[in-house]
């Protein structure tokens, strides 16, 4: 990243302190706080930004360490090449917590799947609204946030309700999701929210 | 948004009023205006989608009936799957002009060719700086804009000069370019920008 990366710690040398201010001239957007660099994203740029590039994903892994025998695993993710790990970590400041970590081979992520957190960006886009049908997609994965907080995943068609939902969002997750509900198809009663 | 919308004012007729209800509602920042809708974007909401979504493109065609042989097209877009064309046709409001026309498949795109309209573009990013390495692309973009603006691209040692520089942008172009480069690269003296 060079000269762009905005994690550089305080310089407390005239060099550093001379990278920062070559930082800011070319980086828009950058603003230098007491030596350390930051970018500032406001509310809608947000939005903007996760309406490309955001996902709203739940994954249900097989887990035979919990009674029901499936582990809901919501998951909030932004995905970029390393090339823009400056604006990942701008997310993460912004929303205050998550990780930034490799996604796959030069694709970084901005990843959020602690409960109380999601609930805190299930929140910021019920206020600040999505544009894009992601917003659909949003207002599922809060539908499967309240039922968790709800203890729905607990129970086995609990797990297949959230399955339902899962699936008929747009993350590309189906088939697994379908593999599961097929394994109980004729005794499951689940059913997706009337959602389009 | 539901009824708390603001900026709605009264349909006309009653299934209008109806429509746009049922669009409001699944719409979020959908605004009815005597019976259209239109989706109020903001600045920074734009600058966060292009940044994730906007394409800063030039392409250098051969044209045998220009003296050059070579025609250079500059082109800012925005492409979406056809479930968010209201999105795309939302840009075309919040910039006035350019074009929404399908991209392939069901993709579709918002589109500017136009020069001067390109330059309206370019000014509005610069206004509103965009966070990705984008930025980058836009600044090479504005570059042979200019260099347009001046004739660049009517001699074909500015056309070598704007194919350079359009190679070094993240756009997947550059194996066309360089077999335009490629051409009489011993001969030429074109160098692109310093920028990384």
């Amino acid at each position: 990243m060079g000269l762009d990366d905005p994690q550089e710690t305080a310089p407390t040398r005239l060099r550093e302190r001379s990278d920062a201010r070559i930082l800011r001239d070319y980086t828009p957007g950058i603003q230098v706080i007491g030596g350390c660099t930051s970018m500032n994203l406001s509310s809608d740029w947000v939005v903007g930004f996760v309406d490309g590039e955001g996902c709203f994903f739940v994954g249900i892994q097989r887990n035979p360490k919990v009674s029901v025998g499936f582990q809901v695993i919501p998951e909030f993710r932004v995905v970029q090449h390393q090339r823009d790990l400056d604006v990942l970590h701008a997310l993460k400041r912004f929303f205050g917590f998550g990780r930034v970590c490799r996604n796959h081979g030069e694709r970084w992520e901005y990843r959020v799947r602690r409960l109380e957190q999601l609930k805190i960006i299930a929140a910021f886009f019920e206020r600040n609204h999505l544009r894009t049908k992601k917003r659909i997609d949003h207002r599922k994965f809060s539908t499967i946030l309240r039922m968790m907080e709800n203890g729905t995943h607990l129970e086995i068609n609990g797990v297949k309700k959230i399955a339902r939902i899962a699936a008929s969002m747009n993350t590309g997750n189906r088939p697994r999701l379908s593999a599961i509900l097929d394994e109980d198809r004729v005794h499951s009663d689940a059913k997706a929210p009337d959602e389009k």
